[in-house]
C-alpha cells in the first residue's frame, strides 16, 4: 500500500497547494519516538534548555516573513492575527527559558533528619524530573501558538522532556517548516534534532499516544478526537497523563443590572468578542444568557447591528466550513430558536457570522434544545433570555465543564457590599477562569494564566497556557539518607544554584 | 435479595469475629455521595478545616485503647505496631491541619495589568478550590495510616473535600468505629457527618468511583483490583483523576565494594527490612541484586541467619495467606532457583518468611523467571546474584515502575569524586524514592517526602505520603479582571490572610 499523502489545501479556495509529506507509518512513528528518547540527556542542564528555547523564538522571529507566509496560505487567519500569534509564541518560548532560569518549578524540599516526628524523619531531599518523551497533538486554530512551537512543545522542552509532535492537516507546510527552524535552534547548543520529531497522518497520532516510549500527552482539538486519544491513553498498559483541551462552551451571564446600565457596549463587546478570528477560538462565547424584558432588548439590538457589520470569513477549512453549516441549520430550527442575524455561507468558501435566540427555559430541563449547550465551532452564539436569575442559575448548572465563564456585573454590584463575590462563587465550579466585565477571547500568557477547566474544558486539572503549564511533564522524586556528595546541585544544603525552596519547613526565595 | 453480610474476621484463626454492617446498595452509594456534596460548604473556611482535622487526631489518640484493640483482633499487626501507626496517623492529620494554615497549596499567583507582555496582561490572579467530593479505597495492611483516618481522607479534608470511604474487608469493625470518631470531631465544629461517608463491599466501590458527584479517587492496594477501578473512572462520561498506589517491587542495588564492605551487616539489615510486619509493606525490598562471589555469599550467609531467626506470623487474612503460599512455590520450581530459607505455612493460620536466589543472568531477558519481577506479597524477597554490573542493570532496565529503588555502596562510592552519583542517576527512573544505604520500609510523613512511582507503583505522577499529597484533590482557577471587592481574600493585593504567593513575578514567603 503506498503512504497517503499530505496535502497543503488553501482554505479560501479548497485547492491543494502542494504535496508536503506523507502520512507516518507505524515504524516511522517509532523512529521519531525513539530518536526524540535518545534526545533525553541533550536537555539534562538547564542552562542548555534555557539557551535553546531563546534561539527557537530568535529563529522563528528571524523566519517570520516566510513562516508567516505559509500559515496565512494554509489557514486564511490573515497575516496580521498571523504576525502576532507568532510573537505571542516567541514571548512564551522565552518565559519558558525565564522559568527555567528561576527554577521554582523543580519544587525543591528538603528534610534533614527529625526524630521528633511521628515516624521520625530521615534525611529526605525531592525535586522534579522530567517524564521522557512527550506527544504533542497540535490545534488546527492556532497554527504557532498551540502547535509545532507552541505552549505544548515550549513547557515540555523547558522540562526537560524531547517532544513529537503530531501536526494538524490544516496546517502540515508551516509545521514542517517551523520543525526546521526549531532542530536549527537545537543545533546551536548541540542538541540533537530527534529532539523535535514531527509526525502526519491520524494513525500516526494513534500510534504515537500508544509508544512504549512516550511518557505524556497534550491535546487541543474536538472533543471526539481527543477523548478517542484519551482513552487509548488510559488503555495502555503503562497508562499516562494526557492532558487535552477538548472543548468549552465558555457561557456569559449578564445581571440585570448590568444590561440596564450598558446594554449597547455589551451587546457589541459580545458580537466582537464572538465573531473574533471567525470564530474559531476554544474561549468563544458560545452561550450568553442575557435578560428578558426592555434592557435585553436593547442588548440584543446592540448585538444585532455590529454582528450584522461583520464581513464573512474564511474557516480553516472545508470539513469545519460543513460541521458549521450544519450546526446552525440544526439549532436554528429548533422550536422556539429565532435567528436575529442568521449565520451561514458567505460565498463558496467564507461563513457570515450569526446568533440565535431562545427562552432560558427550554435549557433548564433535558430536552432537544440541549444541542445548544454544545459548542459550535465558527462565528455563532446562543442568547438565552432569562426571566428571572434563578431561571438563569438552572440553566448555567446544567452546562458541562468550560474553560471560561464571564459575568457582566454593573457598578453597584462590583463595589463593596454588593452581590458580586456571590455570582463570582457561582461561576467558580462551572470553568478554570472566570472574568468580570470582559470577554473570553485572548489568553494572556502569564503566571497566573490558567486555560483549563472541568471536563471537556480539559481531561486533567492542568493548564496548557502560563507558566504552570510546565508541571505537566514532571514527576517528583525524592533522595533518602544521600550523602552530599552523591546529590545533585539542585539538592544540596549549601544551594549552589539559589534555587527558591522548602528548606526543613521554610519557604526560602 | 438479601443484603450481603460484611463479617468481621480474626486472622489468627478464621473465625467471624461479629457481623458489622451489609454491603452497601448503589442506592446507598448514592446517599453516602450526595450527604458528602451537600457538606462541601462546611469546609469552606480553612480554619475549620484545620480545627477539625486536629480534633480527629485529638480523638482518635482518646480513643486509642478500644482502637488497637479491635485493630489487632481484624488484622494481628499487634498492639506495638498498631499503637505506633494510630500515633503517625494522627500526626499526619495535625501536619496537614499545619499545612492548611500555612496556605501555601492554594498556590496564589497574582498579575497585575502589564501592557509591555505579548499579548498584554489583564488582571489575573489564580489559586486552588476544591475539586469535590473524594473517595478513598482503604488498604489492608495499614488499617490507621492508609484506611478510614488516613493520608487520603486527610489530604482530601485538607483540600476542602469531603470523602467517602470504600472500607476494607479486612478491617470493617475498625472502619466503623473510627468513622464515628471522626464524626464526632466534625460535630465539634458544625460540619455535618456526611462529610465522611464509608461504604463496604466490592460492587459499592465500583459504584462509587462511577457516581457522578465523584471528583477524585485515591487508592491503595492490588495491581488488578486498582487498575479496575482506574479502568473505570477514565471510562466515565466524565472522567476523574484516580490516584492509585498497585504494586511495587522496590528493588536493592549491592555494589561489590559495598558487599565487601560490610556484607553481614547489609544481610542482616535486609532480614529486618523484608519481614518487617510479616512482610506487608507496600515498600518492602523484593528483588535484591547481590554480587556473585565471595562478598555476596557473606551477605547471604547473614541473610540466611537472620531470616531463619524470625518466627512465622500472621497474615492479615486468608485469601493474602494462600497467596502467598502459592506465590512462593511457584516461584522456587523455577529452575536455577534456590531456597535458602524456605518460606512456607507456619501453622494453620501463620507464615515463615524466607528468600530466593536466581542467578541474575535468567533476569536479564524475557522469559519464565519474569515471575520473580512480579511483587509476591508477604516474608519473602528474591536475591539475583550478578556476576558483573552491566548483568545487575539490564535487570533494572527491565523491571516496571517503583515506590523506591535503593542502593548500597561503599564509603569510597560515597565520597565526593566516587561514582555514587552515577549511580543515582541509574536508579532515578525506576522509582519514585532512591535510597542510599538504607531500606525502604519505613514512610516518613514530610514535605520532601514522595510516596509514588512510575506505574504500577502509581496511575499518575502524585504521593500518597507527605505535604504533596494535597494537590491530588485541587484544580486552579484564575480570575480576570474582577475588582477587589468581588475577590477572595486569598486573592486581594493587601494579603490579608498572610499568605505566601507569586506577586507580579515576585517569590513572597
Amino acid at each position: 500500500m503506498a503512504a497517503a499523502p499530505v496535502w497543503s489545501v488553501d482554505p479560501r479556495t479548497g485547492k491543494q497547494r502542494e504535496q508536503v509529506a506523507v502520512e507516518a507509518t507505524a515504524q516511522e512513528v517509532d523512529a521519531a519516538v525513539r530518536a526524540a528518547h535518545a534526545a533525553r540527556a541533550s536537555l539534562a542542564d538547564r542552562a542548555v534548555r534555557a539557551a535553546f528555547l531563546r534561539s527557537a523564538a530568535d529563529q522563528l522571529q528571524a523566519a517570520k516573513d516566510q513562516l508567516v507566509e505559509v500559515a496565512d496560505a494554509e489557514t486564511a487567519l490573515g497575516p496580521v492575527r498571523l504576525t502576532g500569534e507568532l510573537a505571542r509564541t516567541c514571548y512564551q518560548l522565552r518565559a519558558f527559558a525565564d522559568i527555567v532560569d528561576e527554577g521554582a518549578f523543580l519544587d525543591v524540599v528538603i528534610n534533614h533528619p527529625d526524630d521528633t516526628a511521628t515516624p521520625p524523619i530521615p534525611d529526605l531531599r525531592r525535586y522534579k524530573v522530567p517524564l521522557g518523551v512527550v506527544a504533542v497533538y497540535s490545534a488546527s486554530n492556532f497554527p504557532f501558538a498551540f502547535s509545532v512551537p507552541g505552549g505544548d512543545t515550549a513547557s515540555a522542552l523547558a522540562a526537560g522532556c524531547p517532544v513529537v509532535v503530531k501536526a494538524h492537516p490544516d496546517h502540515p507546510a508551516l509545521s514542517e517548516l517551523v520543525a526546521i527552524v526549531l532542530r536549527r535552534a537545537a543545533a546551536e547548543h548541540g542538541i540533537p534534532e530527534g529532539v523535535l520529531g514531527l509526525v502526519h497522518g491520524f494513525e500516526a497520532g494513534v500510534e504515537l499516544v500508544k509508544h512504549p516510549l512516550v511518557t505524556a500527552a497534550g491535546f487541543t482539538g474536538s472533543v471526539r478526537g481527543g477523548r478517542a486519544l484519551f482513552d487509548a491513553a488510559a488503555a495502555r498498559p503503562v497508562p499516562i497523563p494526557f492532558h487535552g483541551e477538548l472543548g468549552s462552551l465558555n457561557p456569559v451571564l449578564i445581571t440585570e443590572a448590568a444590561a440596564a446600565e450598558r446594554a449597547e457596549a455589551i451587546g457589541a463587546g459580545l458580537a466582537g468578542s464572538m465573531t473574533l478570528g471567525v470564530g474559531q477560538f476554544c474561549v468563544k462565547p458560545g452561550l450568553v444568557l442575557a435578560p428578558a424584558g426592555d434592557a435585553g432588548d436593547r442588548l440584543l439590538k446592540s448585538l444585532t447591528d455590529a454582528v450584522s457589520d461583520v464581513g464573512s470569513g474564511v474557516l480553516l477549512d472545508h470539513r469545519m466550513r460543513d460541521n458549521f453549516l450544519a450546526g446552525v441549520a440544526e439549532r436554528a430550527e429548533l422550536p422556539e430558536v429565532e435567528s436575529p442575524v442568521t449565520a451561514g455561507a458567505g460565498g463558496d468558501h467564507t461563513v457570515s457570522p450569526g446568533f440565535l435566540t431562545v427562552p432560558a427555559e427550554k435549557l433548564a430541563a433535558e430536552g432537544e434544545h440541549d444541542l445548544l449547550l454544545e459548542e459550535c465551532f465558527g462565528p455563532l452564539t446562543v442568547v438565552a433570555r432569562y426571566t428571572d436569575e434563578d431561571e438563569a442559575k438552572s440553566v448555567l448548572s446544567r452546562l458541562p465543564g468550560n474553560l471560561t465563564a464571564t459575568v457582566h456585573v454593573s457598578g453597584e454590584e462590583a463595589a463593596e457590599g454588593g452581590r458580586g463575590p456571590e455570582l463570582l462563587a457561582e461561576l467558580t465550579p462551572l470553568a478554570g477562569r472566570v472574568l468580570v466585565n470582559g470577554w473570553p477571547t485572548g489568553v494572556a500568557v502569564a503566571a497566573a494564566q490558567h486555560h483549563g477547566g472541568p471536563y471537556p474544558a480539559t481531561t486533567s486539572t492542568s493548564t496548557s497556557v502560563g507558566g504552570t503549564a510546565i508541571e505537566r511533564w514532571l514527576r517528583p522524586v525524592a533522595y533518602q539518607g544521600a550523602p552530599e556528595a552523591l546529590l545533585p546541585p539542585e539538592l544540596r544544603d549549601d544551594n549552589p544554584l539559589g534555587l527558591p525552596r522548602r528548606f526543613d519547613g521554610r519557604l526560602e526565595r
